[in-house]
């Protein structure tokens, strides 16, 4: 083991750069911007695409896949796209290298030069409206609910692990709809689906809500988001459905023929979550030591370490590892054996700590000859004792309580850090001392807006859907407020 | 329905084109070179990839993401490589865009332009064996078993839907060892991973072998294959593996301390397939009438088509339709119910005919009344009258036969055309007007394998790994070869 993790309360964000690198999870690359997800961290991310991905399946969506490469003429067309987009991205300007006649290596062959050039995807409405074109010509081919996995690039230069790179992966729903409630029905059908992944699979709590217009996505008529917590309380936005009108439709002239036989534009969503999640669910849960997972996306759930030097313990000792593996798989149970004779016992403990895995199950030869094992849990560090005979089925229920337990910490965490300010040094004072999310009533525009951000750094996180709804005044100008609104320092 | 597809006798390649088109697989994209994958194709290439993901983890691999932009200088540490591959590619020159000051859109902004350029990775042996260098101290860092599901991209204009697209989908396993042996052992270990994978999963029989020298992968020792035939008699690569030997440890400087104590170059395989499967499971196949797809890659295995249009009978029918579909999903088979009322019975039959859906199950009043269904098996076309009572279970053993018949005849198809030439008269007959897999003798030599190439179009396949080993007089040049190898004229 290196050196000790700084402390959340020391260094938060270098509590978190260090544990990303040091648990395995990803690391910078040689590529500027982008990182490299490593075996640990993406196993987390797969866990997290399968359960989603069966979420929009058990809803209706296919997944499709459409061209990395935008033709640049596509930005453009869609006015408020443009503006929000285009601007930071990574450039196909030549098709060709050759060798360089100066010398060694490789340049860019100035024969090769695109017609016209192209831009990596920072998101696909554009080639996927300027597609849907040809797939819908009547209201039979409607409502069309489709999802893409795939990797986006916007360029970044001051990046962080997971929370914001040049490159990332994500899922991006396109779907196209006969009616504009149609259309924002699916909207906040999603917005449900992430709530649910979010709350129950990752066990972080978020607050649905809608963004104020100078937030929206560019192109969207609303955008709906999940709002986390994280525990320096900073707010995370951790996913966005968006209502997109007629915008895309109009801009890529996307038409059918309605049920009264007129030629109508067609309304759309789009929707998506990036492996910013993993980012997410590190911020909110984990702890000076390391990691905490929640046994749903732990790569491993269990980790079984055998001790035990002489041979007759040894040989003891693997035949009850093997049967509790086998106990453990039949049980659904994700189980590692680390038998690995060139680490300590000390340094694995302290390694699995540091990497979050659930349940530590030491099975050691003095215990065994009682018929016993010792467990300890990751979240609460408890140790337990338990009898080898119908351990297996316990250390399941362990796992739900595990679950449930990281879920009630990070809600009580949230119910903490949660404030309603009336006034403006209310405000203030509780945006510069507590932190957290802070309920005020905002007057309604983007110009009020910004001057509470650049007093107090913090911004509207959005208009919850849900709570409130009594009018009131502006804590910053005294004008009227349809209803409070959370305010947040945010990633 | 539009008009019927050309048959394979009078146009091959017409009718592959039509069919991906017909059945919803894939369709060309405003992107050049590039296609979209439709939701019917997506979800073909998604059973391939749980299946082989799944195999890569029973074989201790995991999954791992890098970097999608790889540095210029990066494609010409290893010599080989450099020559092979970053010659036709898309070159990253800017990370920005600008509204145009002289009109509409926008252009690349000038002051943009990157210091050193990124291509889109056509393969990520360089970024890869880059990273490896801080994951791999020593011997008890090895072996590393990565592997990475991603998009690359070769600049292509000439394309054809999924087997030859400028952007493709696929996986690529990158391993590390610590010695040559171990690394061999991996290469071939994949190699028959993907043979059960072609032959089980997908019904294609294929032959296992070493390429010749010159169609080794640019960077390569030994590239091994695994070589299909299509029903045009012509040969198609599905899928390689690689012993790259030291080339790319020495190329970016990876070394690990041995169990001695000395320091070493690391030992690499690296092995890929596409979505270039998908394009090679239909030529396999499928027939005039349209897609004949195995059950263990159909995306529906059964379809359920209700007759009736009496309010009564159509209850009745439902009724029982949602019964079998209930015992289906139980059973584990993937149904789709067509209940559309806007199309006709007859427009779906052939709809499903065309997507190759293994079987079609329909149910209508009279045959219920006498407690029957009609089920029909797309791979014979074959009809026949199942009593409901059961039926589910005499489905599923109708799929398992189904997949058995499809690899059989598959199996036939390949034996009906492999023939051996003894000399140059024959081989030139054999290729000329029976196509199909040729076994000749051959001299070794480049030169005359391009002669041969140049003369007949005919190119070495591969040398089999198994089957007669005597060697023999090259049909060419009457020089001594060790034993026969395999030609063909190839896609």
């Amino acid at each position: 083991m290196a050196e000790k993790l700084p402390t959340r309360a020391e260094n938060y964000s270098g509590w978190y750069n260090d544990l990303v690198v040091r648990a395995d999870l990803a690391q910078h690359s040689a590529t500027k911007g982008s990182m490299v997800i490593k075996p640990y961290g993406f196993s987390i991310w797969e866990k997290m695409q399968r359960q989603l991905d069966d979420m929009f399946k058990e809803t209706g969506h296919v997944n499709a896949y459409f061209p990395l490469l935008i033709p640049k003429s596509f930005m453009s067309k869609e006015a408020d796209h443009i503006d929000g987009f285009a601007m930071e991205c990574a450039v196909v300007t030549h098709h060709r290298l050759k060798k360089n006649p100066a010398g060694d290596g490789v340049v860019v062959d100035p024969d090769a030069r695109l017609e016209e050039e192209y831009i990596i995807r920072p998101t696909s409405e554009t080639i996927i409206w300027n597609t849907y074109r040809d797939w819908i010509q009547s209201y039979r081919d409607l409502p069309l609910l489709i999802n893409q996995w795939a990797n986006v690039m916007r360029w970044e230069l001051r990046t962080r692990l997971f929370l914001r790179t040049a490159e990332f992966l994500w899922q991006e729903g396109h779907t196209a709809h006969e009616t504009s409630e149609e259309a924002v029905e699916e909207t906040l059908k999603i917005l449900d689906v992430y709530t649910t992944f979010a709350e129950e699979f990752l066990c972080i709590p978020v607050i649905q809500g809608v963004k104020p217009e100078h937030e929206k996505f560019p192109g969207a008529v609303d955008t709906y988001c999940i709002e986390a917590l994280m525990q320096d309380g900073k707010a995370l936005q951790a996913g966005t459905s968006h209502f997109l009108g007629q915008n895309f439709a109009k801009a890529f002239d996307v038409t059918y023929l309605s049920r009264e036989n007129k030629p109508e534009h067609v309304w759309a969503t789009s929707w998506g979550v990036s492996t910013r999640l993993v980012g997410a669910l590190i911020m909110a849960h984990s702890d000076d030591q390391g990691l905490i997972l929640p046994p749903s996306v732990a790569p491993h759930q269990v980790v079984i370490v055998p001790l035990g030097n002489k041979p007759a313990d040894k040989e003891v000792v693997a035949a009850a590892s093997k049967e509790m593996i086998e106990k453990f798989k039949a049980l659904g149970i994700r189980v590692k054996l680390d038998d690995d004779d060139k680490r300590r016992p000390g340094w694995k403990f302290a390694q699995y700590e540091l990497q979050g895995v659930p349940v530590r199950v030491v099975i050691g030869p003095r215990d065994l000859k009682e018929g016993k094992i010792e467990v300890a849990r990751r979240d609460t560090k408890e140790k337990m004792s338990l009898e080898l005979e119908g351990a297996a089925d316990k250390i399941k229920d362990l796992l739900d309580e595990i679950q449930q337990n990281i879920r009630q910490k990070a809600l009580d965490f949230r119910a903490e850090n949660t404030h309603d300010a009336n006034s403006w040094e209310e405000f203030q004072d509780l945006i510069a001392n507590k932190g957290g999310f802070v309920y005020a009533h905002w007057d309604g525009t983007t110009e009020t807006a910004n001057k509470i951000k650049a007093e107090t750094k913090a911004t509207i996180r959005c208009i919850p859907l849900d709570g409130d709804k009594e009018p009131g005044q502006c804590i910053f100008t005294g004008n009227p407020s349809a209803q409070k609104v959370i305010f947040a320092k945010a990633y």
